[in-house]
């Protein structure tokens, strides 16, 4: 394919975009397939010669389309949001063309750069403390991960260098794997399943801390277990917190949680994967405090700041500790302001090498819809989770099961999980809304995520209304 | 921005992305600026209000193209090549508007299925063997990874997995620190940093086995590693064998290697990621003879299979050993179809839980360019690396460094590290091509790799006459 036709096929593709996310609420928000339906629609390898453009997009409507799971559909109430916005995706297409690597500063000066400059942005609207922005010259600073995971997995592996160079620093003979042995990190029982796979991956225990009633971390339940393992001979190194769990929206309490960590140097992680975004709200700003007693913090733009994936966010107050943990400097990679101290090489920050220029996508963003725009965007979200709220509150056959802060409402029948899951696949089986449950204790709950860029008052009253006339359904064949 | 304006804008997008890269040419591949240069060039916070569209493409030429390393350029010969194509940034856009989050099957069944098929496409265009294809029932299979690195961190992690497992079967009382202070992988001296990386992350030591004369990694120094590992008691359990090392594009004698691994019961990875996308030509195919001993094997179609990047194609000959070093499930992430060993769940095979679709750019790339079209790219870029070896080759002031196998000819000035470090300086402060060095034993060496997708002979004739050119200069100043 030339330039030519790319032209006219880039500008095709333009218009099939719009069209599609026009037209994604008349699409069904979950396929019909069964597994393995795709394979037999497709040839068993690679033609050998060139196919024509029209003939993938046919198949783009025959094959795919049938078995995506629309998460831009207004009728999309599961997981979390992903984002998804238009300048976001024209900054995409400016990031595939330029199409660098941007490992170190040589690689390309403007992709490392804007990424340090966007990220003290974002700061900046996060209100955060000084220390973790970047400036000219600060200790601190914030990378693009791509995704909260990796965000954790490289705080957790910062952490446990940290140390472990201390402890070698007292006692030469201790080997790492003797301190690694010993080591151990905490989260509350609603963290997510992330932070446990980081234990794992590091080859750390990692213990969870039973969450209060409102399902938050509080600093008796953390100094209780610190107590107990200190007392055994563990070394406690390394905590995440998280602001908005991803069960129930949930806030551990970081302002407890912070102090303690800071005074038995332990490294604290703050994750706020879906909750970062509200932050730029100055009514919700509140709920970040504490990240001033955090060594990082991070949250996902893309997944409520309508920056597409993938954006994760995160920033350290010192970012030798961040890149001591991974330094490495073969020769193919180094470059002559190596050691000036002025620059940033983000292979040191990061799980791979290489890494796109995505912070386009947060200049486009964040210019396009303006500040101003991001807090009206997040404030519509959060009206309608209370909307929702409101709805389900009116009914007496349903309970709210956690507090609704932001976009997430918990909620269930009264009544066994036995019921709960009948409702939840009866919803899903109808196919007209997606939800996914969640386990708050020994309760089935269903979770609705406000999700799309697109949902409006009229789909939370629909969706409700579905639910309602299903639960309905379901009590009546109960008794009968 | 609404749909009607992304509409106008994605257009105009199109056209300047097309613009751009048939104009790279003329853009100066390697930028002037100096380190910190764009902060000074944009405001300190982000905007309060939105800005327009062309205020943001005003900058982008304005401020980040003059700060941009242009990898497309013909006039690039640094690092390795990445890829870009029409069709993949078609599929990208396409990949951008569905957005959806294929962690699991359910998430999206069309990204997870079309990506099963794909790496089995290309699989069957490696001729890989049989046990690495996913087919309808295969426990093999394969799955996109963001990068090589992230490739060797996860088969490092799962053959830590298994090997503990294994001991803790036969001796319940090992606990996983004591299995892990004993365990030892092995790679090459010239393997890329990145497996140094996933031996720091994975805690385990990381043992460079001297190469040979051809910088290849041989049975002789990897048997006589291990006896001595064995007889202090350590435990060899991982090789990672590189095919197309990054210095040099030198290859590990895996049939040399192979057999050793699966008699000492030491999960092999190969690292192909440069080289791998020439094994679907027949002539190149017998450099990846010995893939039958390996246990993982990955290659970056994102560097020369013209699917930008990323997307790093990695197979396993036993998913479960896979899946079962990370395999956490939470409910919010099960689903009907979990249980029933037809589906797949790619969070279960790679680091972070969220994931793009991926598998669109190879679709799309596989059938525009037909794999003939692709083997006619390969074999270009190779023709013009033997090209400029012919052409380095006739000046007997040079002299080439490594065996020139596909794109990468490794060369220098007959003399001291110094000479070339200063002609490596010449090139790059001239800044009509992009080199960079590498190591090779004390050698300090020039790297010149095909890069671009729009590279011809008349670059590579202008190149050497260039290299030339600034050899004499500094050959003469040094008379002087």
């Amino acid at each position: 394919m030339n330039a030519s036709e790319f032209r006219k096929r880039g500008k095709e593709m333009v218009d099939y975009v719009a069209d599609y996310i026009e037209g994604v609420e008349k699409r069904q928000v979950y396929p019909d397939v069964e597994p393995g339906y795709l394979r037999p629609l497709i040839p068993a390898t690679a033609p050998q010669d060139p196919e024509t453009f029209e003939d993938i997009m046919t198949d783009v409507e025959k094959i795919i389309m049938p078995g995506v799971t629309h998460w831009h559909s207004p009728n999309f109430f599961a997981y979390f949001p992903t984002a998804s916005s238009y300048p976001a995706m024209l900054a995409d297409m400016l990031c595939g063309a330029i199409g660098c690597i941007g490992f170190s500063w040589a690689a390309s000066p403007a992709c490392t750069e804007l990424e340090t400059v966007m990220m003290d942005w974002l700061g900046k609207m996060l209100e955060l403390p000084e220390a973790f922005l970047a400036g000219s010259n600060g200790e601190g600073g914030g990378v693009i991960q791509g995704s909260a995971s990796e965000a954790t997995l490289v705080a957790l592996l910062a952490a446990r260098t940290k140390v472990t160079r201390q402890l070698q620093a007292a006692s030469p003979e201790l080997t790492q794997a003797a301190i690694m042995e010993k080591l151990v990190a905490y989260s509350s029982d609603q963290a997510h399943s992330s932070v446990e796979r980081a234990g794992l991956i590091g080859g750390v225990k990692l213990k969870a801390i039973p969450s209060d009633g409102k399902f938050a971390m509080r600093a008796s339940a953390l100094q209780e277990a610190l107590e107990r393992d200190k007392a055994a001979g563990l070394i406690p190194f390394f905590v995440v917190a998280t602001l908005g769990t991803t069960s129930c929206c949930s806030f551990d309490n970081v302002l407890e949680v912070g102090p303690i960590c800071n005074r038995e140097n332990m490294w604290l992680h703050i994750d706020a994967a879906y909750a970062g975004s509200a932050f730029i709200c100055p009514e919700f700003r509140h709920l970040l405090n504490g990240v001033e007693f955090a060594d990082s913090f991070n949250f996902n733009p893309h997944k409520w700041l309508l920056v597409n994936f993938d954006c994760s966010a995160m920033w350290v107050k010192n970012r030798n500790n961040l890149t001591g943990a991974f330094k490495l400097d073969p020769v193919y990679l180094k470059h002559s302001h190596q050691d000036s101290g002025l620059i940033t090489d983000y292979r040191h920050w990061q799980l791979p090498l290489g890494r796109r220029f995505r912070s386009l996508k947060m200049w486009f963003v964040f210019r396009i819809y303006g500040v101003k725009g991001l807090q009206a965007y997040i404030r519509k979200h959060v009206q309608l989770s209370r909307e929702f709220e409101s709805l389900v509150r009116q009914d007496p056959r349903f309970e709210i099961c956690a507090e609704v802060t932001l976009g997430l409402v918990c909620f269930r029948l009264k009544g066994s999980n036995k019921l709960n899951e009948a409702l939840l696949e009866k919803i899903n089986n109808a196919k007209k809304i997606h939800l996914v449950p969640c386990h708050l204790r020994d309760k089935f709950v269903l979770r609705f995520a406000i999700c799309s860029r697109s949902v409006e008052s009229a789909h939370i009253q629909h969706a409700w209304k579905h639910i309602r006339e299903l639960a309905t359904q379901l009590l009546q064949s109960g008794k009968e």
